[in-house]
């Protein structure tokens, strides 16, 4: 499967789009923001003198208010420091298959928000915004060309399935707790691989002293787990297509040759990686925790307008959703679009009982990094 | 009308797109080709030590199979030379309305062709692809951080119609030789502020001794013109759409109120601009012709297959098309899709007719400039 020509989220303001569904990785990027907000400002004072043009990426950026959002901030919070530079470049990276042209045409509002609180004669003639399409598992940017990247959410994705998993991981389409050692082990090389090889990307394309935070989605315990806590979105999705099968919807064979290219990393795994790989200095590494139901906690009220009859938040509503936006190009590339549909309202209804009942959680590992 | 957020070439790969349909355009970059190469080898020429990064933009790049070529047939020139950088960095420029995704999921098609004449490795490492939305009559890019600009047929549309136009220009929609004096005035005081913003912007973001190379639809003579030569492509739209209003088809203000924002100058009139303006050199000005019956000449049959009964390529037919492609979208803004699809079956059979007794040519300008 090559990922980097499919993997996109769902396109579109819709009701399925990711655009309209990603207030998870808003939740997301706003708990990393104190690590980020620490990590530009350590950079802003390190400098000696100002940077004439400052250069930011944003990997892994897809499309929607999310992406505008942590540019704006970061413009924001860099224009407060005495040592701000003359000139931002920034740059909007994604897959090929990413909505650019929504990134583009959703510029003007970001622009109008910076204008506002910068200044209208700043902002316009000093801020440059760039769509770069091609995956972070290569080279993206010429040598020394940035001083700070930012990822959210992206870099868990894999280059690709690991080889062999449609013959050693039939039934499953992720790790869970009945895989066998050798999936795990894949699957985990396939991350040492990718994840080196970004390491040493990026490596190349910071300055020396610059600086890089990305979140992902990763693990506390170590393999195998006690507990199928650390993948229940997939599991769950796993579980119908497999019923899918017994019902004589989806060939058995097909769900054997699906697997989901992602991988969640322990804080240790990804400290291996950093150290073995040696371009950069561990700055932090951070757990965070996200409820599944955050969406009934309040924060989000003014955004969200499916509440039940007692006027409360259906958080499962979101949360299927959410996945949907997320997983249901790669499902459209493996199965037919009605069958992605049925697994979706499936999934809605199990999502609905399982968060009545049980407690999950998304684990979330917040990454700062110094080039060296 | 804000040209900047309606402008833009029709999209997609079918019958009707712009991709389908720029052989004209592909021409015209053909022809100026000479011009480009000598700039850039003089360039070239002119470094004591080679670029690390040589940073290139194209401007007003549209999509399809043109926006890579000049720029695959740019790094296959350098790459010859002894002075040749070690790393590319290329922006694609057109306004928010283009279709960016085309061009960046056109993207591998140019890599693997530069990868076959250049060398796998190279190419994959050293070459970074960048869109860029805005317009050029603003800033795109850092101070001082373009060593190139090309730029083919964009220049000569303008950033909005010349204020009052509604008014003094009834019943036309462009420059014609019953316009009044103050509408060749008004049309030719908006070309002066733009084309003069547009130096000064990319003046200061071009290195000094970098190069830039545009062409332009152009005319020879002075205005008021003694024929209608220049402008044939919108007089007969122009007729039509009158022809219409007749009919009863469009209402008259409609038609007063649209008007095409481009102008076609004189090289008197580039000229005049440049040295007003000051950041630029002028290598040289240079003016070609193309018949507008070139689809015929042999140089592109085994791309076309409309031929008539003798087996001849029918000119008509393909410039119809063309013409369609460029002017549809800002049309179609103005006036309903049945109107404007109206309106193009009759300028086929216009066109159809006057082709086979008349004989027009498009004047284009090549201009080539270095950075003082």
């Amino acid at each position: 499967m090559e990922v980097c020509k499919i993997l996109h989220m769902n396109y579109g303001d819709g009701d399925k789009g990711y655009a309209k569904n990603s207030l998870l990785q808003q939740k997301v990027i706003s708990m990393a923001w104190p690590i980020i907000k620490e990590t530009v400002e350590d950079f802003c004072n390190t400098l000696n003198i100002p940077i004439t043009t400052l250069s930011m990426a944003d990997l892994g950026c897809s499309s929607g208010s999310n992406t505008l959002m942590i540019i704006s901030n970061l413009i924001k919070l860099i224009q407060l420091h005495n040592n701000k530079p003359t000139q931002y470049q920034i740059f909007f990276n994604d897959l090929p298959s990413n909505d650019f042209n929504a990134i583009f045409r959703s510029l003007p509002n970001l622009l109008e928000d910076l204008k506002s609180q910068i200044g209208d004669n700043f902002i316009g003639n000093n801020c440059f915004f760039n769509g770069v399409s091609g995956s972070f598992y290569g080279r993206l940017f010429p040598n020394k060309s940035l001083h700070f990247v930012h990822s959210s959410y992206s870099l868990h994705w894999l280059s690709q399935v690991p080889q062999g998993m449609e013959i050693i991981n039939k039934g499953n389409i992720f790790i869970d707790s009945t895989s066998p050692k050798n999936v795990i082990k894949g699957y985990y090389k396939q991350f040492q691989k990718d994840f080196s090889l970004f390491l040493k990307c990026r490596g190349e394309e910071i300055v020396t002293g610059g600086r890089m935070v990305f979140t992902i989605l990763g693990r506390t315990d170590e393999y195998p787990p006690n507990t199928d806590y650390y993948c229940y979105d997939i599991k769950f999705m796993n579980l119908i297509l497999n019923n899918m099968v017994t019902e004589g919807l989806i060939k058995e064979e097909k769900v054997d040759q699906f697997n989901i290219p992602k991988f969640r990393p322990s804080p240790e795994e990804v400290k291996v990686e950093i150290l073995k790989e040696g371009s950069f200095m561990i700055n932090c590494v951070q757990v965070s925790r996200i409820d599944w139901n955050f969406y009934n906690n309040g924060e989000f009220d003014g955004l969200l307008s499916n509440n039940n009859v007692c006027g409360e938040v259906d958080s499962s509503y979101y949360f299927a959703k959410c996945i949907r936006s997320v997983y249901e190009p790669l499902l459209i590339f493996y199965f037919e679009e009605a069958i992605v549909d049925e697994l979706f309202q499936r999934y809605s209804k199990i999502i609905k009982d399982e968060m009545s009942n049980n407690k999950y959680e998304y684990i979330n590992l917040t990454v700062s990094l110094t080039k060296i």
